[in-house]
């Protein structure tokens, strides 16, 4: 659609006759050159534009300068959002590289505060990422200028665009500050988009925001490797985990009003306010038919169930003592872990101990991460099983009728939130899953459309949450088991911190004062990647880890330089995305749940043989039979340590790993064994993050949030 | 800055060096009408614009056809979010009446149900809403297509435009069904603004999302008066309620977890980790000075407190049993109304009885409705009394430190949320402080800024949840007391319904079948905007509402017709307008609490005293002692009746009011006596409307809502 500057005035009217028969195109701006002005007959050009191409757009023939020189030499298509779409959409109609402007960083040296840096820099305005980046108007919602959704139907229109590279990025088991696997993964970004110049999106999840006022604070990468503006991305973002915690609560309302009518009511009376008459007409609501089907009761007329089949559709017979569906809050409050609900007189004595998880905790947010598309979400948020019938049946969230809800509460949650680095390339923030009772990695969805969206030659680089032990794995089996792609390279991010305490250095509790061994180190170093502690530190790491069959080792630099300072890390991944590779499952979904865990503790964490405790042992049973045996494997497990015992630093062996306990997240798609008790929520200390963080009224600057 | 089309190129080149030296102005377009093409000199006129005028907007001197017409004539300086916001600028700089479009409606007959209307007509663009009534795109925060973000900003842009007319409507004592004060509010901006033309503002409550999902559906108006989209202003919307959770909950965890931290700890132990050594310093927030400076302790640094200013600074000791901060959830959980905390073993025993309150209960709330401005809600939001000491002292947000993260996490919810009526006209959507604890009515804040965006010719109509005696008396006696604003015109909504039932009919109960008596008045009547009931009823109605003192009395049929049929109340509100008044507070704050509840209770509710029962004259004494006797009150009273008994129907007389307890909202700014026990979280009935709603993952449509 690009027309050179010497174009006839034939070639102009004749793609203006193209356009006109483009709907997605609203409006034009035809800007001839000066000197073609005696050329070309302006009046003729502007009638030939058809009547409707200016209804909400911006339709204008001219001859002069229109500055931006990149906007096209003759004639630029605008949508309803203004002509500055126009570049966007010539773009979107000439895949390949992204003509994306980055942003400079002015590096200093000693390195300053996260905060100061990430004020330093000025982001983009989100539209204009997102036009740079290939996205259409119709296909962006913008939240405030930094901030935007991104449409689910992106996929589609780039269904014919082969995938790019899929990198993702892990850690050797950490220390409990946790070791700079996002900080690389935006270092790597950096790298390989504004000094490499190819296109490549991060894909990141989005923090929990109970622990930024505890004991974390903010975070989002460090130092010139971080996700920008900080403040937004640690509180609330677009409010998908907000979304979340409605969710969740509703069914848990759901759950507890349920059992409290069906315990004060006749299946008579219950059937007649479930189905009540209207208008002078009884129906069924779709959700209700569903539980129908689900029965095996092939009816749609109210009336005529008979005793029997009015008594299974109506009472749903939950028992109590089999809830596995806890409340949530995104808010540190260790004194919701174990509750007493239903004491006040008008729930008449039907109280039942309960307990609130962090809502990252939540099914929900599992669903979201692993679900790949509108249609499938509803599906999964309909097949949650949230308790057991008294009669040993699984009672789902499309049982409670909330199912449709759900999906209505989630419905923008879904789209991916796009933000950018320090350097002005793309990130994904989506989804944030505890890493612990879920499979803590970033969203399907992300993942999906950034791969459309960098092209065959770009480079998507996601991240895997805690540990290679857990958030690889997890990644690997059950991520890539849902979402079908496979990764061409894997980055394990190593510290020389953390390699020093799982070699018998002291213990690092967050939230302490660091022990002086560590203090010394104070930059990450990470595996290939590998940042500045001592050198020799450095070089035996890096030599070792190449002995030991990596594709390479690499020292980085990214914290202190930004994407300059992973160049070299860039360079290494885009070698190793050239190497073939032979991806495999660590197991087959088919064989018994036992041995898929198994497997994983043997493999993965070096375990002699796991031992199922009674509790396991029923669930095994009790999944098996309810048809979950098929599930891929979630381990709850410490990712302090490869065994189920967080002081056991380094590689321990000679282990069993004992399995207290399974608790199947249906709807998300996996069991969850648990080794040991995992906190679902954490706690405030004496002293949180809180104290430290203010809003200026004048300038609205968030301080001490990092 | 608009030029004549017959601009010679001298006026054009002064026009540009003039919009060359506003710094606000990033780009412009030159149209030059094609008849002037050989009379100016484009050359000149493209070199006369400062080079820097396009660094991010859009710079082109042209000549040519620019087809919206409206976007003046000769050129249009551009903003960085593109040449659309040249008209928008241009209007800023035209104060006065906006140029607005109007969306038409198609009047079915019978009335479409809500969902089908709302769907028919498809919202503006809301940047494009923005620009039409004066918005500067830098002070729009866009959240997708239909929302928006205002910033306060606007206020002290606008400082020196008069505020336009203030309009308040209200209800006579209501049914369980509400009575139509919403649609009304939307019926008359839409008459005022579609139909006759003047500038015109709604400001309405957010709606609680609990509700939603349980018994009351979405709400947004009704029939062809309403909010759109539907969804959006029932669901989420930008995310404000949300926030309040959060912000509300971080305070209740930070309550639990300091008594807990308090009750394990020594006065050393916790002053030392109240303020750690980091870094070999010692450094209190600026928090903790505050603190220090209200225990009158003028020292800053940490070293130098002595053992008794260490333990009064450390130790809030806090009593358990005065708490009076509850958790809250926007969601309709019966079984949150009354728990036990603490009773995993991590909390040591140190369990307590609490309870859950619906999120719009928070006195987060409260504060976000009456705050005016950023700096005012930080100090609200500090000031709030969560709980007392053993000693008998007030503790506060800022005594527990939390005061500025709570800041942090309102920071976007302070600013109004922009939609718009189905005929498009603009909609304010901020803030809903529940009605019965709190004063139920919408921001302060949205209401200043539309009272400037529209002008002295224009109007802002603003509603008062509930009916006359709680909405109307709190939106006198607290609303307008902190923002200074004043009233016009009151709008009193009547229905023949609620007359009926306060006339002796039988009970409406929400979510029941309504009597057969109710059932042939299907639409709503409103006084002094009445609407079809029958004939004769309302010519009853309206007539003794004029006997009684009524400036007028209309008839109205917005419901039915939109816009056009609230015309004649929207004729009567303007002569009101025009008519002398003379407001008067109902109380003066000096006065003693017990004096300023027996006012409202003798003159509002007509009783013939009021009783105070031992807890509340504990209160009375305990807030005057701590210096809260000056607030307002907040009555917290069923609004079913005059009285205190909601089966009490029309005019009660020869009752005394029984006060239960009284409660301090500090932070929001009013005590709030409990006439009665007030339920503070609804619940879920056997079939919540949630068993219809789901969404179509093919139209992404939701269906069911209402």
């Amino acid at each position: 659609m690009r027309l050179p500057k010497t174009a006839t005035e034939e070639e102009v009217l004749h793609s203006i006759t193209e356009v006109n028969e483009n709907s997605s195109v609203h409006g034009l701006i035809v800007q001839l050159p000066l000197d073609s002005i005696h050329k070309i007959n302006t009046e003729k050009v502007t009638n030939a534009v058809a009547p409707e191409k200016d209804v909400d757009g911006l339709t204008s023939i001219n001859a002069g300068r229109l500055s931006r020189g990149d906007l096209g030499d003759c004639f630029i298509p605008c949508t309803p959002n203004g002509c500055m779409d126009a570049k966007r959409f010539l773009q979107t109609h000439q895949p390949g590289k992204w003509s994306i402007s980055y942003t400079k960083l002015n590096l200093q040296m000693p390195v300053p505060s996260d905060i100061v840096i990430s004020r330093s820099c000025v982001p983009k305005p989100i539209d204009r990422m997102a036009r740079e980046v290939g996205l259409l108007s119709d296909e962006v919602e913008l939240y405030g200028k930094t901030k935007a959704k991104v449409q689910l139907s992106i996929i589609k229109r780039l269904k014919s665009q082969p995938d790019g590279k899929y990198v993702v990025v892990t850690g050797i088991t950490p220390t409990p500050l946790g070791e700079g696997k996002s900080t690389t993964t935006i270092g790597l970004v950096q790298a390989l988009g504004a000094h490499m110049k190819l296109n490549v999106f991060a894909c990141v999840r989005q923090p929990s925001q109970g622990p930024t006022f505890g004991i974390k604070g903010g975070a989002a990468g460090g130092g010139y490797s971080q996700v920008i503006p900080m403040e937004e991305f640690n509180l609330h973002l677009t409010g998908d985990i907000h979304a979340i915690t409605a969710a969740n609560n509703l069914v848990a309302a759901a759950i507890d009003a349920r059992m409290f009518h069906e315990a004060t009511q006749s299946d008579k009376a219950l059937y007649n306010r479930l189905v009540p008459l209207s208008a002078g007409q009884r129906k069924f609501s779709p959700i209700q038919i569903n539980r129908l089907k689900k029965l095996g009761i092939d009816k749609t007329d109210p009336s005529a169930l008979t005793e029997d089949e009015i008594t299974r559709f109506a009472r749903l017979d939950i028992d109590p003592s089999s809830v596995t569906w806890q409340r949530v809050l995104d808010t540190n409050d260790r004194f919701l872990r174990r509750i007493t609900i239903g004491q006040a007189p008008t729930e008449k004595g039907y109280t039942r101990e309960a307990q609130f998880d962090i809502t990252v905790a939540s099914e929900i947010m599992a669903v979201l991460a692993l679900t790949s598309s509108l249609e499938d979400m509803r599906e999964r948020l309909a097949k949650m099983v949230v308790a057991t019938s008294r009669g040993g049946q699984p009672i789902t969230t499309e049982d409670l009728g909330v199912s449709g809800a759900l999906t209505v509460l989630m419905r923008d949650a879904i789209k991916p939130n796009l933000m950018q680095t320090l350097e002005g390339t793309p990130v994904f923030v989506h989804a944030g899953p505890f890493a612990n009772i879920a499979h803590g990695n970033s969203s399907i969805l992300a993942d999906k459309i950034a791969l459309k969206l960098v092209g065959p030659e770009g480079f998507v680089v996601t991240e895997a949450g805690f540990g290679a032990d857990i958030g690889m794995e997890k990644f690997f089996n059950i991520k890539c088991r849902y979402s079908g792609l496979r990764p061409h390279v894997v980055v394990l991010v190593a510290t020389v911190r953390a390699l020093k305490m799982h070699g018998g250095g002291p213990t690092v509790t967050a939230g302490m004062p660091l022990p002086k061994e560590y203090v010394e180190e104070l930059c990450i170093s990470s595996f290939p990647s590998c940042r500045a502690d001592t050198e020799a530190e450095l070089d035996l790491v890096c030599r070792m880890a190449k002995a030991a069959g990596a594709f390479d080792a690499v020292r980085c630099s990214h914290w202190a330089e930004g994407g300059a300072g992973a160049v070299n890390l860039g360079l290494a991944v885009q070698r190793a995305c050239e190497a073939p590779s032979d991806f495999q499952f660590l197991y087959d979904l088919d064989i018994p749940i036992a041995d898929k865990i198994r497997i994983i503790a043997q493999k993965i964490y070096g375990a002699d043989d796991i031992e199922l405790l009674p509790e396991a042992k029923h669930k095994v049973e009790l999944y098996t039979k309810q048809g979950f045996g098929h599930l891929p494997i979630c381990m709850a497990k410490t990712h302090l340590s490869l065994s189920h015992e967080a002081d056991k630093k380094g590689v321990p062996s000679g282990f069993v790993l004992p399995i207290r306990d399974i608790r199947a997240s249906v709807g998300a798609g996996f069991l969850f064994p648990l080794v040991g008790t995992m906190p679902t929520i954490p706690g405030l200390p004496t002293r949180p993050c809180f104290y430290d963080i203010d809003l200026d009224p004048e300038t609205e600057q968030v301080n001490g949030l990092f």
